[in-house]
């Protein structure tokens, strides 16, 4: 078998003729990137040849130039006979960022929408019975006696449990005279056994809400009995290194050992966040008897180990929408193996679970005649139009510009990224803040948003995302037919490399804050109402404390609508996961709302597209619609 | 830790110092026979210290001369400190014999008990169906599509699937037009989907039937949509050699990690059985797709890790009686790993699956008049007595005897074994055939029963179960106060041991039989009845092909009645298996009959213990019960 050398660390490797570059190097645990999941389109797993012959089937993205100098494709880079030395240099580095405590546990949720007192029964809790003990004269087994007893509480409820248990059911009947406690999760229709304990057991009952999106995994550790949420870690993804998007992603999974890779990187991402609130909070996983699981379709059919290809392409059906809830144990969670799994249920390829749990921090999910807007930012953008009447919702290929993704010095909100950034009216230098105070690293979603409205109003950008020539400023640099703004030089820079946004990111940016407005606009459309009809617009997403909705509407993401009807309520999707693990009720409410949604296609829309391109400017070909944009 | 060398092997092992020397050698991998589960009662797991010193709680059985010598029993000797060499030489040696393969299939169930034709539907069968393909408009899922086609065949019983099967619905809905096949189990209230194919697929649909005895596991494969039986496999339970009854493996499975040996032991059994099916027929374990699993409630407990302790246990209650059933994957059995596994269901702690699949081979499961009795001799006896209007069961501590248990020179009916043997009116010297037709290893059932009737009839035995002192024989040796029967001189013995039975041997043989014939007289009693009243007395066990109703009447096991009257039916459990797996009416049949049996416990029946002592003589003290038997 050819050797792969890798540098600059020295790993070798042994693999068969035909591997991949890129999965030779993940075999040996090396990182690359891979921002298009394989395609050869981001350029992103760029690799140099030391020595050695592989087989390319093209230079991919590369100029013709780098490919002569040996730089290749990782992802379009085959071994084949010869021992090869690989240069990794080009992938050292990380501009991701770490998270910091003070982001982490933000609750943006109005008070009036949390469950209140009475709607707090969580789906997991402990019941103490006491369980006749065995008699000669009636014949009835340990579990015959158990099921018997739990029939008097819970009548006609089916009564089901995991085999496993059964193993301790005998001495715990016996222990404290058949006084025991049960952890039980009840369904409308069904029991369900988690735990057997004697009575005197008296350990805590936890729950674990996680939210599992594109770029960043949330998880929270929940306290049960009380409702209260102890502990909250974030961090990215790992399966990020194989793919920005969803779409990146499911090309990413059409090989089988990739789709059993990809569920591995995010159960690892998962287990280690879980492991870091028990250490944290001193938990004993064994104790968390409950989770539920809320991310976007493709998430979870990589999280479950489907095959995710059937989302991408027409028409667009997922292998499921309505997970089936399963043990941890099978779910690969590290939490007391018998605990049992919710996922948050999706209404489409495109609107998934996460969108159906961000709803219950808002008032589409109460009984209220007003019409109200739900807009998620992520990596991709979902919308959620309705009111006690009727419920649209649609999802748009908006792209992960607001996350970092696409943005050359892109990142997401966390330590080091520049979250507020000003132009100078006068010489077009940047001023900017930066999380964790700082040298920054790159520019998160809120820092693109406000440094593009400011630029535009100042006039250094135009209505059609170009940088201004004529004006003379130092931060402006033009190469051939691009140009870049310059926010930070080089010197000034934690990574030493220039922190910018050229027209491309413009570019990339409008193209997605086009996607959002246009999908909310159409949606309106379908059932005759202005977006003046709207109450409240409730904004979902990990912008971070700094998103500016008047500059939001500057560069027309958000419709020119008075401030006080917009709501930041961050990460939505993990307060709906919350919210299920404590009550019933609300999880009830999730899946009526689920049942009611209609989900609008927009490919199959002829009017989108018109809406898209009347969008593709700053804030909109029709000024009209923006009459509080007001440029110098 | 100290080091352990076992001679003659050679083989070494570190261990922890306080290690049974017992569990020393099974984690060496050798081989140590322990009949009473480490009480230290049988004797049988005697080694020789060659060095080192061991701590030892008592001599046990052996004598203080052999204790003296280094003999020492594993059981009950704890490794210390030292290093300290063992030898296993009296362990050597096997007298279990092989099974035949003329043995193993012959089907002794009359015709027309057997399921008729239109009585043949399998739990598990194939359902061929068109799943709709995937459409924008719907909104429907891949699951959500196969779930409402399934509706509509099904209507309103529950789907229920594994959630592996999931990985490839989506590919197998898309390769032929949504043209499907499934492997389906259908249940009075559920279906249950056990592999999704498509169409073309066309491979076989196998099924496995299972019986779990305390000393021999036997398996059948059956082909499915045939009901045919296709390969037929017995061997030892290979927990043989942790305890020869239920009870020695009870006091075996005291320490968790020895209850999870017995599961191992009986998995490993019951897994190379279906392997060797398998390989015979040429058959993919892939593709059997269901099992159903026929023993004892001990044998069931065991296969399933549950604690045996309070079968053991004042008031006998076991943790379950209907085991719930559980996918391949979880219960260890080597097949499809999705297939479900059905237990037949128990009456109590010593009346098993076993007796209510036997009794599907009887006329007791069909709705006769007729007063009908079933005996199962096997490693322990089990009866029931019933008719269209009362099934009465019980167990009797019948012990292993006509298995060769606690006889000397006995063993199962297996090649080398003397399956019948008379003794010569004049000399008293003995007679014997073989199965299999080999040298002599031991005597099985039939050969004890067959010899011990001979040598009461002709006068060498007298009805106390003592051999004859006065008369000249040279067969009998008398040594101490003790005389034995020699069969085989040890120069014409295959194992070059003499073949005997002494006064012990017949002892314990005379208190099995006593059990039986009490337990089925007191069943009668409790309902006034008499033998004369049967119609039919069915009776299940291993012995073989020559069991000689007429000798087990001489000697008392079976009451005085016609010949034609008795119907010796083999392994009735396995067949009961193999009828459920191929008729759900039957394994509706056997729910209902473990509903409708009372257990009577013997143990607390003040009449038993009356009616047992007046069994203890040959053929019984009251001699007119037995007219037919007429000694010289």
């Amino acid at each position: 078998m050819p050797k792969i050398t890798f540098q600059p660390s020295g790993k070798t490797i042994d693999v068969k003729s035909g591997t991949e570059l890129l999965d030779a190097a993940r075999k040996a645990d090396l990182k690359i990137n891979s921002s298009c999941g394989g395609e050869g389109t981001c350029g992103d797993c760029v690799v140099r040849i030391i020595s050695g012959y592989l087989e390319s089937d093209s230079p991919g993205i590369l100029s013709h130039q780098a490919f002569e100098e040996g730089f290749i494709l990782a992802c379009k880079t085959r071994i084949i006979e010869d021992d090869v030395i690989i240069d990794l240099s080009e992938q050292l580095g990380d501009k991701a960022g770490k998270f910091l405590d003070n982001q982490k546990s933000k609750n943006l949720i109005q008070k009036e929408l949390l469950p209140k007192n009475w709607q707090l029964k969580p789906l997991c809790f402990r019941w103490g019975i006491n369980v006749p003990q065995p008699q000669l004269e009636d014949g009835l087994s340990d579990l015959d006696r158990l099921l018997r007893r739990l029939q008097q509480d819970f009548g006609n409820k089916e009564i089901v449990y995991s085999f496993p248990l059964m193993h301790k059911l005998a001495d715990t009947l016996r222990a404290e005279n058949g006084n025991i406690n049960l952890m039980l999760i009840e369904e409308p229709h069904q029991i369900r056994i988690i735990d057997i304990q004697p009575d005197s057991w008296d350990q805590g009952q936890y729950g674990i809400a996680i939210d599992v999106g594109t770029t960043t995994v949330a998880v929270q550790l929940v306290h049960l009995p009380q409702a209260k949420i102890i502990d909250t870690q974030i961090d990215y993804n790992s399966q990020v290194e194989c793919g920005l998007d969803v779409i990146s992603r499911i090309n990413y999974a059409r090989k089988p050992e990739r789709l059993k890779e990809l569920r591995q990187r995010v159960l690892k991402t998962i287990n280690e966040l879980i492991q870091k609130t028990t250490k944290n909070q001193n938990v004993e996983p064994e104790h968390i008897y409950n989770a539920v699981v809320s991310g976007n379709t493709t998430m979870i059919h990589l999280l479950l180990g489907l095959t995710p290809e059937f989302i991408r392409l027409a028409p667009y059906t997922p292998t499921i929408l309505e997970a089936p809830n399963i043990t941890a144990a099978d779910a690969g969670i590290k939490i007391n193996p018998q605990s049992w799994i919710y996922f948050s249920p999706a209404v489409g390829s495109y609107v998934g679970g996460d969108i159906t749990a961000g709803l219950l921090c808002t008032d589409i999910s109460t009984d209220s005649d007003d019409v109200n807007l739900f807009i998620d930012i992520g990596t991709n953008g979902e919308t959620v139009l309705g009111s006690r009447d009727f419920l649209l919702t649609c999802a748009c290929s908006a792209g992960p510009a607001f996350e970092g993704g696409g943005i050359d010095c892109g990142m997401r909100a966390a330590s080091g990224a520049i979250e507020n950034a000003e132009a100078c009216p006068e010489t077009g230098m940047a001023t900017f803040q930066t999380i964790g105070n700082t040298k920054p690293i790159g520019i998160c979603g809120t820092g693109i948003i406000n440094l593009i409205a400011d630029l535009f109003i100042s006039g250094w950008l135009d209505s059609a995302g170009k940088l201004n020539r004529t004006k003379k400023c130092q931060a402006i640099k033009v190469e051939g037919r691009r140009a870049r703004y310059v926010i930070v030089p080089a010197e000034e820079s934690g990574s030493g490399k220039e922190i910018y946004i050229n027209e491309t990111d413009i570019e990339n940016l409008i193209r997605t804050k086009a996607a959002i407005y246009s999908a909310c606009s159409l949606m309106l459309n379908q059932i005759d109402l202005k977006f003046e009809d709207l109450t409240s617009i409730y904004i979902a997403g990990a912008f971070g404390n700094f998103l500016d909705i008047k500059k939001a509407i500057t560069i027309g993401l958000f419709p020119d609508l008075p401030f006080e009807k917009f709501r930041y309520i961050g990460n939505a999707s993990l307060m709906g996961s919350y919210m299920c693990l404590v009550s019933q009720e609300f999880k009830e409410k999730q899946k009526q709302l689920a049942q009611r949604m209609t989900y609008l296609e927009l490919n199959t829309d002829p009017t989108y597209m018109e809406q898209y391109t009347g969008a593709l400017f700053l804030p909109h070909t029709d000024r009209e619609r923006f009459p509080s944009v007001v440029c110098d």
